[in-house]
């Protein structure tokens, strides 16, 4: 009776709640009439889709003029301003603005994602395991499967990126096909200073005055883009309780994990991720201090740890909350209960938190092998010290060899549907430091000895007699370095790979057998054991509560509805919205509430008005990857740019709390009056407005 | 059923294990007897306890020879090796040996002491208490009571230190009075490389191959101390099986708290305590890399916090292995279960455990700001960077401030009994190096600000608009480096120093009314309601199951028992000893696997004996503050000198775990060996050896 009680409140909860990333082809159009009067039609959402894109790097953003201009984060775009920089020419402090199309400069490494089409293709992926146990064939045939849909997707069409994405852990398998535009060019970024005032203490945290924004802009043949879909701007902003929609690509939420899975993150992986981070948070921060050139080869690299620490911290006390964890709980007590409860479910789904839970505890024996010689050369956290060059060795040695094999038994990040991806970074002509390098690899070459002993197999073989410092400084005399190396060496094919006597490759060479081996286990052993409970968990689920509701989060895009609306936090309201007056008021002249020297000359001339709203908070549901997001109303006007969450947004991973999660937004009003009246940025503004989609397409 | 049958065999594993840091008064003789035919006598524990010292900064020792010579670790003597270096002479580097008497040089921070009696005083404490209720005055007449018992018994001799010793967390107070040892004078050190051979990667680790030792000298009125209670030297050393026992100061153990207590240790005060050493780890490692000057001034921080993050680690790790918190979870249980069904124990004792709840989370909402704003000023972790510089300045404010007042209403760091303490640490001539401090202090109030916000009223307070950098760079413009103007300051007391325009002084007198307020709560009312809840689950534990067990470590004397002893790891022996040919075995030539010089040329020169055992493990309970501990045999004979535990030891703060926890020691054998055919220490030798007491107190 009081079970029943709770979960008709839980219900009730759930529907009051601005809750859900949902997919374009499921989009609770009723939910949101019944409570906002308004209902999204299909060629809405279709519009609202395609004016959408995701930044392959892990961003979003949006179209916002017919002639390829995006509106997305600058910290999206920083590593792109970075690069960009030179010793003399210091863009990340000073900004950037090409005040003619010709001035816009390639960004190495950005990749621009428009989703053109969904298809379901649930029974063709499930179809090729049906019958099957979990175990090696299980997940081979699932990879061949996947990749055959991919591969019939692109035919072979390089501009296409067509990846089969698992919804539901497996509940549902849809095909989404992008165009993929990887022209893309540096339009205009504020300063640094502007874009992450008040640093990493006002990080996660509101009220702010950020203006966050870059602008970039898609070329096609050498010419801007044609877009005809995009937002238009909204005239008048957003007001306090106004319907607002967020879409992007949010990247990654745990709301299905079960509590085995939930107590592994709780006790061991984020304690320890939040240990590796702040040790070379601490480490980094002195290096960056060391000299300016430091600071500027290395504080992209900082702000993504400190903002990585932040996130993880939040992670973690969401785990440490008793009423977030007694509530996770709760629902699967209640749905384990009502399979075992059915014989029918039963038979079915009743091993699954079984199985998951004997992943967790195989894996948890080898986690830090695997991370330490498996993951390293990989991009992925927790290795948030990786090494470019390794990087790329990596690319070269493992890629080189697994283009031998057909394309459905390759590792997955080497399929032909990655390979764009795998060549954008490649043949990326980010520059790489030296002397960064030297440091980065000792510094993670003495953490791996430490973590995995002195007398780990691999770390004999790596180390030998030598020293961290010794062993970076031969690694760093590669010469990897140079696009034109890397070419010729995947040219090359595997036999120059091999024949190779580059460090970078000579070392990777040495630890790829023992890489592979501990990466075959896992995806052989720990994967398939992880993922089948889990398709079989949310498969009960379905067939208990029908798919009334939305899929985690998956760097796919998504669509969620809310309001712009402020929060109670300790009896005390916090207000939606900030003005520029607010952000004068702030200013110590110190780092990082230094404001830089155009916003001040503005202020004292009174060429801004400081009664322009500045950043806002809306309680759509958004998580990392949602950084660059329009915030639009209903006319598919932008109102804000999405560049943060508060504090309490980071529980989100594992739940939403309508209560006091929001997204945080620059507001659309704050974007014009900057470009127009403190930057001059009139080409950019004009063409926001609609005045100047001739200028852009004229200027050259 | 079941739980009584669990129960005798928990009883029956207690009887078995080796467990238990006794105090000297309650010492189980009888249950040695029964497994080792061997039990101690009242004269042997009392020669057992005058010839152990503890060093009053966090270690022990033990007097080896009758005229003062002392034995311990290398790492606590480390501070004073470090300050007696300079930028010519390293003794870190090269190690440190006085070959005649006038060579010993004083160590400006060791004080001595020794437990020269013991007396109950339970009466008296809790007699002062009787009747009332936990809050202010329970607080404050317990202090008083205790205040005056210490008082009358050092009675203004400044060489006693009298410290009332809360036991069984207030079941018992003992009295215990020290013979205080002021002037502690270097005869010995070897190289840091072979004292730490293998560094942070082998620490906490076994095998190991470590001469973490070093000898120094008590003296009084300027000659040698004549110390008729000693250790002599055991000719044959210690074989496997063999009991041995343990004297010495084990600091703190954690192993009567409340499962809401643990609960708090890991969810919250662990996994932030070992974010926050991780990132001053990773800040200080490479401070000490930049130069050998940041090197030497910096790497005894540096050892300091590696060592406490390997603690807390294992710390963390014992309360997230489910064995252990189950096996807590399951004692408190049966605890309150039988509290709960006898109603006179009900009465007095069921209300504890929430108590202690309730201070645990009254607590936690202000746990930043009393650990930013009180502690800092302190030496105590987690403010592992803490400065000097302000921990002077601190003592200075606060100490002539409370001089003002009766000795029973001062803070208690300030009462008489503790004068000395302070005093000594006032007065230190420890050099205080400016170019670290600005590092340190800039790190700590960037850390502040993030921690406590940028709005948080002491914050805002301290900064007002400068930098974390540019307050540092105030501060250590302050004149406290030179203890002459520290001791003018203390001698012209309060209002001297309430006059001072010295930065650092005017930085304490700032925040010295924020740090106050947010103490006085601590005091009033955390920690008696803390306090008092763990009092009364020891008393009801004592009406339940007696006085048969020890009590929790509180860095007084104990003795413990055991025996040479390996232990099985993952289906692997671990044996028990090491020999010097190992060492030499794992040798790489690069730091921290480079022996020192004196040793490959000993090697070489074929001038030590390669199967000299080095290190071994015991199965005795130790915990941090043993180090420097001797391991002795039945007849008081030296066979080793505790320096480390291996990784399951860690645990050890809440639980015992018999089949792995292992002390680990430095062998007899190694010691002699190496001083006599390594660093010709013909003078220790002698004096060990008992030939050479006669040149130690006529060298002169």
């Amino acid at each position: 009776m009081n079970r029943i009680a709770l979960c008709a409140l839980v219900l009730a909860g759930a529907a009051r709640a601005d809750e859900g990333m949902w997919t374009f082809d499921n989009f609770p159009a009723k939910k949101v009439a019944a409570k906002y009067k308004f209902a999204p039609d299909a060629a809405w959402l279709e519009e609202a889709r395609l004016a959408t894109v995701r930044l392959a790097g892990g961003c979003s953003g949006s179209f916002v003029s017919p002639d390829g201009l995006v509106m997305t984060n600058h910290h999206c775009a920083h590593s792109c301003i970075e690069q960009l920089s030179t010793k003399e020419k210091d863009f990340v402090a000073q900004g950037f603005y090409a005040p003619r199309a010709d001035d816009e400069v390639k960004c190495p490494e950005i990749e621009l994602n428009q989703l053109i089409q969904i298809a379901d293709v649930t029974s063709q992926v499930q179809g090729a395991t049906r019958g099957l146990k979990p175990g090696k064939e299980f997940n081979d045939r699932r990879k061949a499967a996947m990749a055959g849909i991919e591969k019939e997707c692109s035919a072979g069409n390089d501009k296409l990126r067509c990846n089969v994405v698992e919804l539901y852990h497996g509940g549902q398998y849809s095909l989404y096909k992008y165009k993929r535009f990887q022209d893309v060019r540096l339009v205009f970024a504020p300063e640094f200073a502007i874009a992450f005032f008040g640093g990493d203490p006002d990080n996660f945290n509101f009220p702010r005055y950020d203006l966050d924004v870059s602008f970039i802009r898609a070329y096609e043949d050498g010419r801007p883009a044609h877009t005809e879909h995009f937002f238009k701007w909204s005239p008048s902003g957003a007001k306090d309780g106004d319907l607002t929609f967020v879409t992007g690509s949010p990247g990654r939420t745990d709301r299905a994990l079960t509590m085995r899975q939930l107590q592994d993150d709780r006790d061991v992986v984020l304690p320890d991720r939040l240990a590796e981070l702040a040790q070379w948070r601490g480490a980094l921060t002195v290096f960056t201090q060391e000299s300016p050139e430091h600071d500027r080869i290395a504080e992209g690299d900082l702000f993504f740890v400190e903002n990585n620490v932040k996130r993880y911290t939040g992670y973690f006390e969401s785990l440490t909350t008793p009423t977030l964890w007694d509530k996770l709980a709760d629902r699967e007590r209640t749905l384990r209960a009502r399979v075992a409860g059915r014989s029918s479910l039963r038979k079915k789904y009743a091993s699954a938190w079984d199985d998951v839970a004997r992943a967790v505890d195989a894996f948890r024996a080898h986690r830090k092998e695997f991370s330490y010689v498996e993951l390293n050369g990989d991009a992925r956290p927790p290795s948030a010290f990786n090494s470019p060059l390794i990087s790329l060795a990596r690319m070269l040695v493992r890629g080189t060899d697994e283009l031998q094999k057909p394309n459905e038994q390759r590792l997955k990040e080497f399929s032909d549907s990655r390979l764009p991806e795998l060549k954008q970074k490649l043949f990326s002509r980010a520059p790489i430091y030296p002397e960064f390098e030297q440091f980065r690899l000792a510094y993670m070459l003495t953490k791996m000895r430490e973590q995995l002993g002195a007398d780990h197999p691999v770390v004999k073989k790596v180390f030998g007699k030598r020293s961290p410092q010794e062993i970076a400084h031969e690694l760093v005399k590669s010469r990897l370095y140079d696009v034109k190396v890397r070419e010729q060496l995947w040219q090359g094919g595997r036999d120059a790979v091999q024949a190779s006597d580059d460090p970078a490759i000579e070392f990777e060479r040495l630890i790829d057998p023992d890489a592979r081996a501990i990466r075959k286990w896992h995806d052989d052993e720990i994967e398939p054991l992880e993922t089948s409970g889990a398709e079989r968990i949310a498969a009960a689920r379905f067939e208990i509560e029908g798919k009334s509701s939305y899929p985690d989060a998956t760097f796919t895009p998504r669509i969620s509805y809310g309001a712009v609306r402020g929060w109670e936090e300790n009896g005390r309201r916090v207000e939606p919205f900030t003005n520029f007056s607010g952000a004068f008021d702030r200013a110590t002249g110190r780092d990082p509430f230094k404001l830089p020297e155009s916003w001040i000359a503005a202020n004292q001339n009174h060429q801004v008005e400081p009664a322009t709203p500045f950043d806002f908070v809306t309680d759509n549901d958004i998580i990392g990857g949602n950084s660059g997001s329009p915030v639009f109303d209903k006319s598919r006007q932008v109102v804000g740019l999405i560049f943060d969450g508060n504090i309490h947004s980071l529980g989100g991973d594992y739940g939403f709390d309508e209560t006091v999660n929001r997204a945080v937004a620059v507001d659309s009003a704050a974007l014009v009056e900057a470009l127009d009246h403190i930057y001059g940025a009139r080409r950019v503004v004009a063409e926001l407005k609609g005045s100047g989609a001739a200028a852009a397409a004229t200027g050259q």
